[in-house]
């Protein structure tokens, strides 16, 4: 049995919605000696969020970041948390319900995603700086 | 410390909120041997979902999926990712709205669930074949 | 590798959302020992919820309570599971909204959070009682 725990730190993101599955396998090499397990990606910030959705059509992305921007309104009378502006307390909204971390299956040293799946960093901030997320990974290597 | 990891198929259910911990325990008789651990569900999927929530009457779920018709709405007419129908870019909403993966206690040999909860598959395709899910349970055996 | 697992009661709370780190570090003094791993905080009912948001300013708590109130309103005329009245269907859409589940990653001995990041119990009931939570901490201990 081994535990796997780092800190990484993803390249800085617009708004939106972004496809990290690559960004994130590149920063933790050490997960293909992983034959079985589960991996948990774990967002150090409260205005970001992860998730697991589809993975090839960019349409995808944009109707999230259009659909998520319509149920929780910047324009919405009754925040009294927007001290940092009208995209302040909607990303802590947004943040609970898509949720701030991940777990993922960790099979044969890589994630084990459907053929569809990837993950996501759903960015909630306007101005945004670089989001730090810790990974730790607990499975059996090749030693077990 | 054991890691038991494998990929199960749901029978076809049709689109809505289906109470399915029964199903799940028939597919992982091999759990009865965890005597503490963490237990993960991770569809392979980005139409449909999982969660935890009442076990015993069948009007929590039809309402259920009444709410979510209601709060993702498929004549939106801002959604572009609509190729396979109204309830494609929905399904994919409610995915991560509701979310892809549960983590489930175990504690002798089962899951460890308050008196009313139960495992949901939420169903939000009208038309989607049978679902696969990778289960991962790590736990202490009775050889521990 | 160790598992910690034990069931804990947290104080009665009102409806609204709580910060509640302390309290759950105060019930799980063992985990000062977990060098690396991961905590699992899973709560035993469907009307609560837990998640994680920012630990300083009340008010995210108090607009967090009014903006779900207003997209899951309890004037709804097509709820069916309203016997224990206009908070109960409401509170299990909540609690599946934002989660029965909560996973953080532990460091030298305490969940290794954020600057800003808390652990929030999400009353959702008018009148709950006292709410009980699992928790499973896997990890390296000093002896690893």
């Amino acid at each position: 049995m081994k535990i796997i725990q780092k800190e990484i730190t993803l390249q800085k993101k617009s708004r939106g919605f972004h496809l990290i599955t690559s960004e994130i396998l590149s920063l933790i090499p050490e997960i293909n000696k992983i034959k079985k397990g589960i991996a948990q990606l774990f967002i150090l910030h409260t205005s970001a969020s992860l998730t697991i959705n589809e993975n090839a059509d960019p349409t995808v992305r944009s109707d999230m970041e259009t659909y998520f921007n319509t149920i929780v309104p910047e324009d919405a009378d009754y925040f009294e948390h927007t001290l940092e502006g009208t995209d302040d307390m909607t990303s802590h909204i947004k943040s609970s319900i898509i949720g701030s971390s991940l777990m993922i299956p960790v099979t044969n040293g890589t994630f084990n995603l459907g053929t569809w799946q990837g993950i996501y960093l759903c960015e909630h901030r306007n101005r945004a700086g670089r989001r730090r997320i810790v990974i730790t990974v607990l499975g059996e290597d090749e030693s077990n």
